[in-house]
């Protein structure tokens, strides 16, 4: 039995397809959404990514991290696995870890025009430091950006351990 | 001694009951009630469900997931074992996590009228990545619809380290 | 050096006492109190239980589960020698999870007519999903009564990792 | 670039195929091998399976585990794909855990021919116990024959911490 | 699909069954076996028993350990709810904890003439001391008393860390 | 090069002192005090000391437990050699965990004064329960009053995770 | 593909430079800074230091911390291989834990001036206690001096489990 | 019911006695033993004893360890109560953590006349550096001379992590 | 002050080079070695590096993984920047997991001939199954031979806990 | 009471000396000595040193680990203080991390002439990498030259989890 019928699954290109071919450039084309069947609840949808790897612009060393994604949907939502693709378009592309992740945040409000989302990026140290970057966003006029400021402002208050190894 | 009677076990049929038989589809009329002998106090039920598989709505592949389940009940209290075998449903359903979780909510909403309720879901990896849907209800025109709002916004503001391994 | 004399332990008989009778009936007139010597400061107290077990009222079999209690006391405490033995008189009582929270509190609220508290129990599975039932109180028309329900809107707001091993 | 040419991947058919079909019954005509490059090299590959779930043959309940496969390749090799899809057949099979472990195995040293193979079972608890069968094999006169002797000998001598939740 | 027909399902009374008794005394006529069909191979079964308590038998206090048994069967295996049952014996029964070890391997090797057993139990602390006794038993005579030699020189070379939290 | 002149280092007696002579008896005048010198600033100081052990004044068995200790200074901060020596002098000292956290936090008002200060002990298990009490003070009559009152509303809404082992 | 051009990377000299030399001496000129490229967005940057070490101010014996900074940048960042450096600038600087933290911060405040910063130091323990200091900072006159204050109030309501191992 | 009559349990003076004075020196003395009743089988006990604290013989400060025994009982056994009181003992006894370990060693063995014994040693660090002493012994001229040769060639081949929080 | 003169580092070039430029292909040109200033002792080096990352040679997808280097060297030993810039050139290499191990190895044994070398790979999961493949090698005709059949038979008796989490 | 004399603690010099002064360069010639009291007996002794950092000879940059120091002592023993100055000696050293395990060693060797040692170093990572050296020695012609020939072979079976976090 399914729970989703042809129709409802008929935007998406990349699940199940076998013939994927991973981008090579940053590639924010490749994100697609499928239709929310529940617009009439709230509700939260969080990705973790922990395999995200990007280049260093000024060096061009590899940079590894994890990046959290929560959002709450209003129509459209992201697929899976072409946000799978997207964010691997990164993999030779050269930023700051900042930059990556304020990127990531808007190509998805651009798709998904979602209520409310947030990302979080924790890569791993160079030099002996790590940096998590983390932005978020409200639709603004809506009770959505008062919950954005609310978060940002309760943002991390318990860091986690972190030793390097 | 026995701190339940045998009237306040009447509704009870599936816990104890040697010939239960496993259903093959999606069945929410599994689901079965006990009166609530404290219907006089606000307290949480939780039910950590670690052991819950659906398939794929396109690809048929298992899913493999943790339902965490707590509500505030009013008269009506959902019974473990019925929860156990309604779940189990789902075994061999297509569906998608985000409306896996949606669906479970709703049946158990359908069942208690639980003045407060919410669902959490937490699935392994498919392509590198995980879905984390939540989903919450307060009861319209109560307290409890204002404790669904706070809590929503205060949802997940620390997600957990997720390495896929 | 002694913190408290001879007076201030005069309530308690079974600290340190060795002819102890474990009860063998749910036995809540074991709970013993002393005098609390900070009234003017409100402060709370915590007791972890893990070593609590009752069984099942429909199927006899023996349930597993840890114990959090926190008050704030006003003039009387509990004293922990008496706690464990009324906690180990549930050792052959049969209850639903549900209901053994709400008679601990009960019992308790009794005992010590405390400002505050709040009992959480964590039982081990059974069929796969576990239980965990919290109930809270302050007494009523008091500011405690509105701290139950703010700690009550704030529970567990980040289950913790479940796997049943 | 490949470090695999067309011909050294010529067996596999279920790897990046779109139109898998997961058989409803055990299926142990799914596996499927690819070619070793390192025969002249004795080396070990570990399959870590935390998704596995079959049936109680007496209640009909679902049962969870991990399982671990270890080997050491003569000639052919496992691929994973046609793994995972042997290993979903179990989902709907009603067995024993000490007899799936050895079923796994007696599948696998059937197409494979390793030198050496081992399968570690560990299921989550049903009534508070949890069950872990273990089974190895080596080769029949040869050192792998000693080497599961000595496997055999030192298996599991620190226990894993187990709690059920 | 089964794995195992009725008739090797035979020999085994409680599993599935509703009306099950609990016993009060302790109770080593509760333990039941099923035919080993695998007998052409050596392997272990380990169960894991979290949730076994027995009493002081100086003070009657409760005591509460974790029970890890490992065997190699020969030609009988034992069932675990009836292994359940048996522990379950214990709970009104006042033993020091080094002879509960030694019981419990006792009355395994007269049920199932193993091949091979071990008992490892883990207690929590009384007066900040936690005991932890082992025992194990190779058939005399055969390999596997060389491998208990082995296994018993072998044991706990790193003992877990414990803080009593 | 330093951070401190010798001015401003110049009421520590304990720190760097080879001669140091440990307190037999509860000894609250060790405590000594440095100057604050970013007065203009509310920051935190935590201190975490879990080597703190005491006597049951019932008994007189040992007792163990971990201290934290939290505070925003004013004028003055407690220097952390004379805190050990402070908490040292308990060693050989009976009063119950409840009381001990009281006398530290007053000890240390009537030393700072500071603005804000809590405290909080954890102590291994008696009997099996253990016990944790937490107290707090903010200056009356000032926002940190205010401080103390909500965060003794929002104290352990998380307890940890506790086993005994 | 590059995120930055040439002239968004150009106020950075020590990143990528192989002629790094080490300052000895506290040294908070080594601080760099580049432009924010998304001013029109609150987003948090976090870096974790877990290799930061200092002296004794009295003694000169090495202390070790983990430093934790947290901020919202306005329109300049610190650029991490500088912080990195500036950090190593207190590698022979003998100051307190508590003046350490707070003086990382002003000098960061100083740099960039930003719309909020926080610095939390968790340093290993020197007889028995370790010291945790933590500072923020809000931009007065904005809302960012609330976020301060909230945040401080907040401030670590759940100690990490310390025990010195 | 009770698996040890009360001749079996004739020995034991300090377990269960209200009356126990606790020692303020070193006393040896304090140590007491039961029967073992499996003689004809080897087994382990081992006690975890996380509440060990003694002197620095130089400074006189706290140290503060875990202590961990394990042993093969001959005819002798320690009873736990006492070793308790044993190792109270070491309060305010003022040795180096190496000589600690040898001495509570010999005192066992003295008592006991065990066939094999082990003491290990973790203390919390001072100046950053923590010990951990290890000794162990098998009655000369027999198998578990040899058994203890084997597990000191063995000893701590995985060091467990250690960071000083 | 330096361990090492100029002449001690002549041969590598990479490390503290600012103008690395990265491999695009498979490159193990890039491997450089130092000489072992201490060939008179046996001893290990252990490199963790989980930051791998290479291409599936069927689907393109990135595969991620933790790579565990150790080797006894002789007389060349490789600078770990050259061993990151050669890892790296796997970052657009398609192979399977099992080939990629060998091949590292491979190219290892080439550079610096060591006296014995293993490494072992764990991969993250696709299809709800991960793969760790391990190989060693121990120099012919040598007692690292031996060494080499003793650890391959020894490996991982432990499989470590997965929960693809 | 003190377990040593003056006589036995005579060699000592920092432990509890107030005027310690820091080396500023490598600095063997800190290392001082006690006198084995337990020489008829073989015991080890671990140091965990959590706190260690060095320079890099290429780039100056400092790095940290972790040293484990395990001996067995023959007459003479190292005393804790003077090994934390000798450590604190290559705070401003540069060397490899290969090299600083064998000089540190080497070191103790000639200090100690112990019947046996091991030093096992880890280092956080720098370019995602890190290193972790291990050597050790047995004191040639005796049972523990070999003694170090069985522990090296065995080294490291069970490498640690690490994730640069
Ligand atoms: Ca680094
Ligand atoms: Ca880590
Ligand atoms: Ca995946
Ligand atoms: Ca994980
Ligand atoms: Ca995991
Ligand atoms: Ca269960
Ligand atoms: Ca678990
Ligand atoms: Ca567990
Ligand atoms: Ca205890
Ligand atoms: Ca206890
Ligand atoms: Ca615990
Ligand atoms: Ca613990
Ligand atoms: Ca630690
Ligand atoms: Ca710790
Ligand atoms: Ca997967
Ligand atoms: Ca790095």
């Amino acid at each position: 039995m399914q729970g989703r019928n042809r129709e409802e699954l008929s935007g998406i290109h990349f699940l199940g397809n076998q013939k994927t071919t991973y981008p090579v450039n940053y590639a924010p084309e490749m994100l697609e959404t499928f239709v929310n069947k529940h617009p009439g609840r709230d509700y939260w949808v969080k990705f973790n990514c922990p395999e995200f790897t990007s280049l260093c612009p000024m060096t061009g060393q590899p940079d590894f991290g994890c990046v959290y994604i929560s959002y709450v949907p209003d129509q459209k939502m992201v697929e899976s696995k072409s946000l799978k693709l997207y964010l691997f378009s990164f993999r030779n592309h050269g930023d700051f870890h900042e930059d990556c992740c304020n990127i990531i945040m808007e190509d998805l409000i651009r798709l998904m025009e979602p209520k409310y989302i947030e990302v979080w990026c924790k890569f791993t140290p160079r030099g002996g430091i790590s940096i998590d970057p983390y932005c978020n966003y409200g639709r603004p006029g809506t009770k959505y950006e008062e919950m954005a400021e609310f978060r940002f402002r309760s943002h991390d208050l318990y860091p986690e351990k972190v030793d390097n190894r």
